[in-house]
């Protein structure tokens, strides 16, 4: 398998991948590519949709028809046996019929290799691609040529964007804390790669949040990263006084071995979210984290797991942001 | 993987490979193994079936419960994640369940271990076998040891039989063409591995097909092809000369290896299938492929997504055949 | 792979498997784990509930909505294509989704990890994990560190036990013998290492079988083996005098290679079933084996095709016995 930096480059990322794709003629959401180019009042709908799914999963019978007779088709290009289950689980949810088709990027090196491969599956009469691809971009490339009966749901793709992610994040913040305009939130750690933090502060900006504080060495951080709307820290204990969620982002190995980073003990010593750095925090500062979580790199197991983490109701609450996704898109009511 | 050639001939193909194996004792349709011993009536029956699944297809519930409660199994001894994908939506679209099966062929090399293998499975109550293998006579020796209740459909053996592929591409040149009877149609290629041109000429054959030809290298012509009800040429301008419909065949890259073939390069300059030549046919003569394609060596880009290419309709019909013949082998009604 | 010897152990087997595990607090079944604890009543109860599943699963409609809405997970650490599958027929028919997941031991090596991946599905809000596991006591471990809307079926684990399998060994005998009081049960082949002969040897304790005898050679029985109430026989022409039952285990191809047995063909010179040495059973002996069999080693393919084998019928079973266990543990009803 070839690295991220190695993938082929099907579009320059982020540059030129309008946000205006995502919509319709009738300006309803038809893909979700990223978070740009949401409205406050759209990503408001998503999660009001997604509150009903929410109270649906605890049920016993966690099953709607609206998806009867759909086909989505998870189309991974980098494996993800975690993220694939949350889409398959949404969509299964929702009656929809599910394959599951998993790619080497080896074998659609080739654009054109790729299109065949979509065309292929379009013209069975599937409804949606959930895409994961570790090329920036590759959402964007597959809607733009996608047939007119096929929407795109971007699950990742390089260190572009991972709109889902961000999404269930903000419901679950919203669960917790109500409105983001008094909010301060700190997103800590490899901000640079991380197509989860580009995701949220997208979000977080566009739900009008108090501050936005990204804490970071320097060399984990975009250049120019101020102009997103962000307060930057290099000092975690300086990030992290009195600010309401703190967000963890995942610590990719690779980094260290291609020495971007010291030792994963040095990145703890530095930037690990403990709890006597927690503390610095407001008293009931939410910690989540888009999972897997290194537990002693990024975080603290007693952080982890103790009472102001809410790392398990992110899962949760992802399979009920995704069917509220998906139904949206596919679906003609979204009312479950 | 042992190859093609060193496959366990399970049966020698294609002479002791009884037609009649495919009906019960009412005279239905039991198993579909080959093209060969069906009727003109039950193909133009097939076909119609198909026509009101094609329909369905492009609907928004895309979902009928004729075979609720059935369970079809993907036994696949030959990995092909694209044919696989076509028989696993077919199924599900008519609201079966299904299992998808990979078997290395290493690992029943022995006819004993896949017997049990096959009653196992049926002791589970599954009611088809979708089978694909690389020996020729495959389907048909499971055919003849499954247990009553179970049906086999072949989905490719060696170089015997693809019947469900000559089928959709029945219902493709008949949605377009209509009567068979006036209609020049030629097949391109490799004829001599093809079981897609061999069960493509029973097909054609059949239905009364005005002229058929078929286009290739001696040295990629079975012995007495002429004796199938074929005219033969050496010349791709001489053979595409008026037909109605042309049909090219996927150029397998091991014969190349093997010495049968001259480069891809040579072979696309003597037959591979351009604007140029296809101006030689009738002016709506129909581009067929059964995919996937290589281009730019059986077959220009240009003509592949060009006017006259329905190649992609191919796919789609597919779906609809697919959910015919199932539905005609295991359903009591057949109407959707 | 590591094998089995050096599996983490995640508890030592069986001293520490509470039974208790497996009831709530109204005495209802919520995980099966193992048949030690379980009372006569509810085996029974059981079988009688996979008596009407029996009769359902050779109809043409093979599907009630039972457990429609529930999520199975199939959490396999060790490969099992045919465990697997007739675990997702079961839950399938019964209406439920299905995720089948495959976790390399490795990858789960550290409880930690291991626990991390349960939190997450949990979190998902499924409702039932399938386990096999090569490490004895992996599927008490994860029952009792489970979310309390999770319940938890052992598939196998290590040397330790195998409950639906004797639970579906018990339907059939009791299908074709009735009472077992008035019974004398053989069971064959490496009954140290099998995980089946011990879920076996408790079933049959626990219906009172009239007699219960193993054969087998010194090296391949566990140490005081007669304190679980069973008759040993090193002879195999002594121990199959007069019994009803005979039941061959699966030889393990990895103990020979250990040294711990002799060449296939001597164990099949002293141990396996042949027509002659059945003769020395009950004229209507009946003849089973868990599957897959070794052909040659452990038994007569005369013998395991024979009159007397309900080696089939085990597996048709099996898939009712799987469709009682799950609905009595998930569903509010069982009544098909």
């Amino acid at each position: 398998m070839s690295s991220a930096a190695d993938a082929p480059r099907l579009v320059s990322a982020p540059g030129p991948l309008p946000a205006s794709l995502q919509f319709n003629e009738e300006g309803r959401l038809r893909h979700l590519l990223s978070i740009e180019g949401l409205s406050r009042e759209l990503i408001t709908e998503i999660l009001d949709t997604a509150e009903s799914f929410a109270s649906m999963n605890a049920q016993s019978v966690k099953k709607v028809p609206l998806l009867r007779g759909k086909t989505v088709v998870n189309l991974f290009f980098e494996a993800s046996t975690r993220t694939r289950t949350t889409f398959e689980l949404a969509a299964k949810r929702l009656s929809a019929d599910v394959l599951n088709i998993n790619i080497s990027a080896s074998a659609t090196v080739k654009g054109e290799s790729l299109l065949d491969t979509l065309r292929n599956l379009e013209a069975m009469y599937v409804d949606m691609f959930v895409v994961r691809h570790e090329a920036s971009g590759a959402a964007h490339f597959i809607a733009r040529h996608v047939a007119p009966h096929v929407s795109v749901l971007n699950a990742g793709d390089g260190r572009h964007a991972h709109p889902t992610q961000a999404l269930l994040d903000m419901f679950t913040i919203r669960r917790h804390k109500g409105d983001f305009g008094a909010l301060r939130v700190a997103i800590v750690g490899d901000i640079l790669h991380s197509r989860v933090a580009r995701s949220q502060i997208h979000a977080l900006n566009i739900l009008n949040t108090g501050e936005i504080r990204v804490i970071a060495p320097q060399s984990l951080l975009p250049a120019h990263v101020e102009s997103l709307g962000v307060h930057v820290y290099n000092d975690i204990r300086a990030g992290l006084r009195d600010v309401d969620v703190v967000i963890m982002l995942r610590l990719q190995r690779e980094r260290m071995e291609a020495g971007l980073l010291p030792s994963e003990h040095e990145f703890f010593q530095l930037y690990g979210l403990t709890q006597e750095r927690l503390a610095l925090a407001k008293p009931k500062c939410l910690v989540m984290h888009p999972g897997p979580a290194n537990r002693g790199v990024e975080i603290d197991s007693r952080v982890a797991d103790g009472p102001q983490s809410v790392i398990l109701e992110q899962v949760t609450y992802g399979i009920a942001v995704r069917m509220a996704v998906m139904s949206m898109i596919m679906g003609g009511s979204v009312n479950p």
